[in-house]
């Protein structure tokens, strides 16, 4: 586990979170459940742990999947790099499986390693992707003021209840409702005694952790106004919806790497900086290596671009390098990689032609890796 | 008009359908109304016309679209061949719009046409692309017999009522619940005498055409269980799972062409016969033929796979115009169409080589129409 980069949460408080997936996802209509399921060739589950791990304030993240899938869950956890991770064996229903998770802060006996207790706890599915930092930092925020936080949305179909006989009882009307979506957080102390309070009934029928708050420790939940991408994925055609907002999101990122050396850090701030207003920008700021598990992370996070500033000196060597982390993640199989490796001049020998000839080898260079995929692109800048 | 080739309805009734189009489309955060959106190259609306259309026993279908877009409207209709739409001018709510589409059939004065007053009238949404005859069906049957039905679905997530301070007041019990989707369909004289009666706050605020029924009318509709398809393309990720269910419809799609010659009809008979079990035929028993609207409609509704059973004498003239056709429509831009020709040999003078002679012919012209993105196989087949 990293530690000593943690960020302060909204409000100072200490957070967790809890993802339940331990669902057999029968609406999917396949065999394999859907958090399980693989969307651009990763597994569901992986991307929401990435949204939970990529908000530095959450301390600990809980995965609760059901007994058969603990070592499909670790492989995963190991094959994306996730980090702040503990697995913990699910109940038979969906309230079994949180109460489970929760029980790994408070009691002693149900974990290998007791997790130090949060003030705040986030529950969050498995099966909602999506999940942006400042949502869970409203709903966090909200749930340390009122006890209990859920994020809602408008419905998007009538609401009806039918009679026994199977015809319409009546209808809700719309603008009263909203419906519950994910993320949700509690105080810990509350959430953690709602569970210890309900019933079996409860564990076993109930769908609505707001609903056990205000039912066994009178806490009102706040009701947060959540964004469309919240919703969770269901039915097959939300996998392909899935599937096509990521490939959007990843087209729209870029990873811009700029090595150590003091005088292209300007260059390693100001570019991030004035791409930010077009595109997601993942910034690295060292030299490309095998062993840097951030780089790893977000090469295995399907990164498609690259910008790679180099000193000229070194270009083709650490180019070379990052194909090579590439070219093992498989991340070229599934669409072409750009990278656009800018060679930086900053010599006070100007000899053009010497430029000229490391751009030559790039071409050279760009001829073999787009055999696998990889399009590389050489950009020679002199810089003073 | 298409006429004289109308089904039968469920029940022997008399069916037409009023498909509200006049929605603004504002949660899809784009500046063209869902309905409007192309899909595969195609307006969505244009789906769900299609998906009426092809039930042999409605008479009539009622496009409500609001007046600023009746020209996209006509256009899309002109396009796509649509038969038996009526296209009528919306009002500014859902309500006051599928009002106006059943005054079609009612109110001399507010069409140019009065439309026969069908028994059953169904109300589907024009941003529902997909709805299978096997559903319609039903909910016109209990329609026919309760005065009202509508398609129902569980709900995928819990729904709240809040208080006036954004917190939560109460939770509903999920399984008690359903939501209401489309189709639905009633009496046509209860929903009409329903909308007559209700008041200005209904036609502005209210949802529901099932509640109006009950409030004015005391008919407590039935509700029939729906198939997760039927669910209402409301943001941008619905209009991404449409493209991917379309597209994979289109793949499982294949229009098998036989010439009308005697002794071919049993081909084309068997050959859909054994294909039904495995993907969705539509199969034409005739020769290709420029003015033929059937095979028009086929190609227009961007079926990708053909298979063209020939007499071998005419063999590469049929498959000729077929690519002719298949040019024309745009269909080859945007995925490759597969075209096997099948050369059934008849004749008792069996010299192979004349059907091999046949066979180099359709290479020839296969490597020409490969250019135009339409991939032609030849198949010879001696049949005695």
């Amino acid at each position: 586990m990293e530690s000593g980069s943690r960020g302060v949460a909204p409000g100072g408080v200490s957070v967790s979170a809890v993802l339940p997936a331990g669902g057999s996802g029968e609406r999917l209509g396949g065999a394999t459940p859907k958090q399980f399921c693989a969307v651009q060739g990763r597994p569901l589950v992986s991307y929401a742990v990435r949204a939970m791990e990529r908000i530095s304030w959450i301390s600990g993240i809980i995965v609760v999947v059901s007994p058969e899938n603990i070592e499909t869950m670790k492989t995963i956890i190991e094959k994306y790099g996730h980090k702040r991770v503990t697995v913990v064996e699910g109940g038979i229903t969906r309230h079994r499986s949180i109460f489970n998770g929760l029980k790994v802060f408070a009691e002693n006996e149900f974990s290998s390693h007791l997790l130090q207790k949060p003030e705040v706890v986030i529950i969050h599915d498995a099966v909602r992707p999506f999940v942006e930092e400042d949502i869970v930092s409203k709903v966090v925020m909200a749930a340390k003021e009122h006890g209990a936080a859920g994020a809602i949305r408008p419905l998007v179909s009538t609401v009806i209840a039918s009679a026994a006989d199977g015809c319409l009882d009546h209808s809700l009307e719309r603008a009263r409702y909203r419906a519950s979506e994910m993320p949700q957080a509690f105080l810990f102390d509350i959430i953690y005694e709602a569970y210890q309070k309900c019933t079996d009934y409860d564990l076993d029928y109930g769908t609505e952790c707001l609903h056990l708050a205000l039912k066994y420790c009178k806490t009102n939940a706040k009701l947060v106004e959540g964004t469309a991408d919240l919703w969770k994925v269901t039915y097959k055609r939300d996998l392909y919806a899935a599937e096509s907002i990521i490939k959007e999101n990843l087209s729209q990122q870029v990873c811009v790497i700029t090595s150590g050396k003091e005088n292209l850090a300007q260059i390693g701030f100001l570019l991030p900086e004035s791409l930010k207003s077009h595109i997601k920008v993942e910034a690295i700021s060292k030299s490309v290596s095998k062993n840097d598990s951030c780089l790893q992370n977000i090469i295995s996070g399907q990164c498609y671009n690259f910008v790679c500033v180099n000193d000229k000196r070194c270009a083709i060597q650490e180019t070379q390098e990052l194909v090579d982390m590439l070219e093992k993640s498989n991340t070229p199989l599934l669409c072409p990689v750009v990278l656009i490796s800018v060679h930086l001049d900053t010599s006070e020998n100007n000899s053009f032609s010497i430029g000229m000839e490391d751009l030559a080898m790039i071409k050279k260079f760009a001829r073999e890796t787009k055999k696998k995929n990889i399009l590389v692109y050489g950009l020679l800048i002199q810089y003073k």
